[in-house]
């Protein structure tokens, strides 16, 4: 593990920020509640820049004045005109010349650019032998082996907790708990979104109304057919193919079976017969050893294991060859806690492997 | 971490092995097959010592003969006479002489003796600096402050993966991969028996049917008691409770409700009225942050997340500040391969961190 100038103990790590959105705000939030979270209390940052597409971007060699940061950013949603570290730096030149020892890629994720800029800015932190903790699933999906390498000839980490199934530790599960085991399959209800619309259309919503009380309860994006079509599900089984199955999936190999010609009649009709649907993915390997995957809307019985995974949770099974069949299930809600932790759990983790 | 005398990659991790029954026999042959387990193939052991109660003791310190180990007591139930390697240590004498980088404590739990000889085995082994692996629940259930506290001051591991939910690492899930979360409740299905003599009461079998249904399976012990009256639900939550949530609870302070009353008839009615029984554990701490736990059977809807843990199935619910709720759920089977995956996944993150 390269320290990248990290002393140690009693100096800050470095972070510079590219994208801050809610979750970047939640985890700012977790980091100035210590009393509430005492775990991550002493996770000591200073954020050398804090670079975002529309609500400005500041830097800060010493560290920005996080409070005020997040006080702007809550009171006009944008940082203040007149704040002393305003800078017109972008994300990609702030990676390339700014001084920090962990990029946190948290900007949001473009499908159409397949993972572009994020790419580019996490292999801008690694090819200078800096760390990287991406919430974006774009680096993941579309540049993971490349990232990867680059990361081990630099003697840095590429971390990416937050990409599947908020921050619960599902990578690290697989990576630092189940040495020596082989996955071999992953499946899995992956996109919250999709499923909480589904709950919405068994209760005989439209499917416009369903996605409609997804975003007003924050959870579907403006535009849910990301989510709807499959897309998001085969971004996360990329992933996590890659993660744990060591492969070089992209979203656009895997196959898609979308939900939006779902409506209440053909859920309830399905209901009649004991069954109910439900967004799975799934990753393996056919015979000749190639990953393949699927992000496809299915029909199961109301008895089966992920008929049971309720509006906004997600669930993973991991099949090994030295385990018997393991699941993880997320039960799921609105709070981002759970997602901004992810990224905070990857800072912990870079701190302590610098420490060491 | 301590390095005890290890000399790295190229030399086999010297392992003294106290008990060494099925699961002890499955992990021997699991490393001989790195064709069907090739992640583990690169464990190199040397068995410096073997030392069972009723299958005779081996020691060597150049490392037994394993394969023509295993093959005695596949043939004979025991090692052979004129073994060459054949000693009278007892395992006290043997973990407080012998030279090994790690004891794996593997002879079966004795509740009446409140965890001992192993507890006494594995203190003799920290007390040296020497790591220990411990398969056998009683160190962890009655002693894991007193044993943690001297693993750390002679700079020795204790490692336990296997004691609760075979190989499925949850001790390392939160260890390693939860860093900064407080664990404030767990929750579980736990014992495998109870479960499994559960569904075989819902099949109309009356109790002594299904438990040597479960015997026959290899499920179940000679004596059930302990499964059916609650105390390894009691032991495991102890260990789980201690391990994750820093306490100090031993399995007597667990109150149990055990489940020998039950007939086919309770539980027919029971499903009458939608709702199906389970054993079902718990900790938590009370308003005075005292630590309690509850093995007891409860009585749940059809619907309710545990109803569906089949047979032979665990499952665990963690609930922290940090993470929406977690839970995790083993299939299970009959197959000892995870059990003995534990003790190995605890080897190969001891002989890493000493090659660090």
């Amino acid at each position: 593990m390269s320290r990248v100038g990290y002393r140690g103990e009693g100096h800050p790590l470095r972070v510079l920020f590219v994208g801050f959105g809610n979750v970047g705000r939640t985890a700012g939030e977790i980091l100035q509640d210590p009393k509430r979270y005492p775990g991550v209390a002493d996770l000591d940052l200073a954020t050398v820049g804090l670079i975002t597409r529309t609500r400005g971007c500041l830097a800060n060699p010493s560290g920005v004045d996080l409070p005020r940061a997040l006080e702007e950013l809550k009171t006009r949603g944008r940082f203040a005109p007149d704040h002393p570290d305003r800078t017109d730096l972008d994300g990609l030149t702030a990676a390339r010349t700014l001084d920090y020892h962990v990029l946190v890629e948290i900007s949001p994720l473009n499908v159409a650019a397949r993972g572009e800029p994020a790419i580019s800015h996490v292999r801008a932190a690694l090819s200078r032998g800096r760390h990287a903790v991406t919430a974006n699933k774009g680096p993941v999906a579309w540049a993971h082996e490349e990232l990867c390498a680059l990361a081990e000839e630099k003697g840095a980490a590429f971390l990416k907790e937050t990409t599947v199934m908020d921050g619960v530790p599902v990578f690290n599960l697989a990576e630092r708990c189940m040495q020596g085991c082989r996955v071999l399959e992953i499946e899995g209800i992956l996109n919250s979104t999709s499923n909480w619309v589904l709950a919405g259309l068994e209760e005989g919503l439209s499917l416009e109304a369903a996605v409609r009380v997804a975003q007003e309860a924050g959870i579907a994006e403006a535009d849910p057919s990301h989510d709807l079509e499959g897309w998001d599900g085969a971004v996360k089984v990329s992933a996590l193919a890659n993660g744990l199955m060591g492969g070089e999936l992209t979203p656009d190999q895997v196959e898609r079976v979308g939900m939006s010609h779902l409506t209440p009649e053909t859920v309830a009709s399905a209901r009649t017969r004991g069954r109910r649907f439900k967004m799975l993915c799934r990753a393996w390997r056919d015979e000749e050893g190639v990953l393949k995957g699927r992000s496809a809307l299915e029909e199961l019985p109301l008895d089966h294991f992920y008929a049971s995974v309720s509006g906004a949770g997600a669930a993973l099974t991991l099949r090994t060859d030295l385990l018997h069949t393991i699941r993880v299930v997320e039960e799921g809600g609105t709070s981002l806690v759970p997602t901004a932790y992810g990224v905070l759990s990857d800072l912990l983790a870079l701190r302590d492997r610098m420490n060491f």
